[in-house]
């Protein structure tokens, strides 16, 4: 258990340029000697999967229906929940740091439910947010795939981070 | 089963503005004949339940602890699901409209999962989004409690809607 | 919040001699003032459904599936988890007291889960259990609808019950 | 993902002898290059861990609370959920087969639920079934943990099993 546990997430469907941020994000993961959390289906989350594999690292997916064939080929540690989308909140509470790749309303929930949990939250190319027309800059910017990694694990290990 | 129902979502805490605005939304739903469904705790969540109670309307309370006991006085129908946050997905899937009121990120949550269910969200005074720097309109911005309960009950009965 | 919950579990599918049960056991409980509380699918749940309408009473329907529309009709609150099998455990912490009615391995998660809360169980025709050898004694038999229904009523307000 | 996922369940208190079952158990599953999966906390599920660790088998405990550090020390994964009981439908449906040890009524619902969703369940000195009056052989009985072990990793491969 002192490894670190990092999610990553986005959507099911991704942009070519998406996919290949999110793999090298878990390629990066892997060499850090992360573990990498996701969802366990598509898009992002199985060319983070592919990235972490890639590079020898273990890859976790936390699988939304009843069905353990339906990880991504990646995915070495299929968790089956059964519970939709609620499946999202165990995500983002099994990881100390979440990086977000683009995604739709499912990933703004992920990151919602961390932010909530004080888990930070790396965001490459995905929402933001504002807040009664005040920005909120919960969500951390990064510009690489590189930057992101790096932020996230420097906060895993932030005595400000939860562990 | 011809009833309709209607989420009211927004922080356990919450500004004496944003209280009035909950209570009236409550009311007005009941006045309407819609059942009134929140998180069950307080803040917005009590003050909507009161307003309801007060017009002779039904409330729901879907609790995140084990402990029916926690749920607000004027919460007629207690659901215990010692879930945790995760319960924030029940909230809004057993709804056909959600009124957002103010909320930090728990009540984003909400939103997110309810958007991702193609379930319409008014919003009073609350979260707007932008993905990848082009703003997101999902959330329909009302400016009153009149006007948010008149576009929720609209669009539960648009056949846009789920039902 | 003083009304009694009470619920009903047994399997989607059942006898003709356990429905009649079943909805014998809601017309009951609504006579004596109690919210009916099941897992909103078919057989038991829709007999018991059925027999507390049918006296007037309230009743409410977990329903593991994210459809509201898959409630039996005589469901009057769908609370709609997307949770499948998980929403088992919904079913008995929202509830005072539970009556099972036949049933299979699903039923026996119920009272399972009941038992762990401490929340007591009467049994019609249901689940009996032994431990290690040993006959274990906490589903309270009952002879007849009339009967669980006494029995579960007396046990809400006991001393020894949860609340 | 050809890895056999197999479930150790039981008490989070236990006789010293039942921690020398799980521990043997969760040793042999490792010996024989099956991930253990648990619901990461003391008692039985420790004394699995242990076995297994000491083996250099691989440990995925699916905690019911908020907080990583619950987890057993010889836990190497923990998911935490957040969902308190419900996780234990995680527990069961995460693996291909399930070996109870004893239990209480916490372990009942995760054999329930495992029986539910066909996936094998193996018994060491735990739990025995009737419904209606006659007896249910669901429940695989072993001697010791190697037949246990053999039993379980067998239902895995069968073409019977779910897989």
């Amino acid at each position: 258990m002192d490894k670190k546990f990092v999610a990553v997430i986005g959507g099911s469907q991704c942009s070519k340029e998406e996919a290949q941020l999110a793999e090298e994000v878990g390629r990066r993961l892997a060499k850090r000697g992360a573990i990498l959390v996701c969802g366990g289906l598509g898009g992002i989350m199985k060319a983070a999967c592919k990235g972490a594999s890639s590079a020898g690292g273990t890859t976790i997916g936390i699988l939304p229906g009843d069905n353990r064939q339906a990880a991504n080929p990646y995915v070495q540690i299929p968790i089956v929940t059964g519970l939709g989308e609620a499946r999202n909140v165990i995500v983002v509470k099994s990881v100390q740091a979440v990086i977000a790749i683009g995604g739709s309303y499912g990933t703004l929930s992920e990151i919602s439910h961390a932010l909530k949990n004080d888990i930070p939250v790396i965001g490459l190319n995905t929402w933001s947010l504002s807040r009664n027309g005040r920005q909120d800059k919960s969500i951390i910017p990064a510009q690489s795939p590189t930057e992101a990694v790096a932020q996230a694990l420097a906060l895993v290990t932030s005595p400000k981070s939860k562990e």
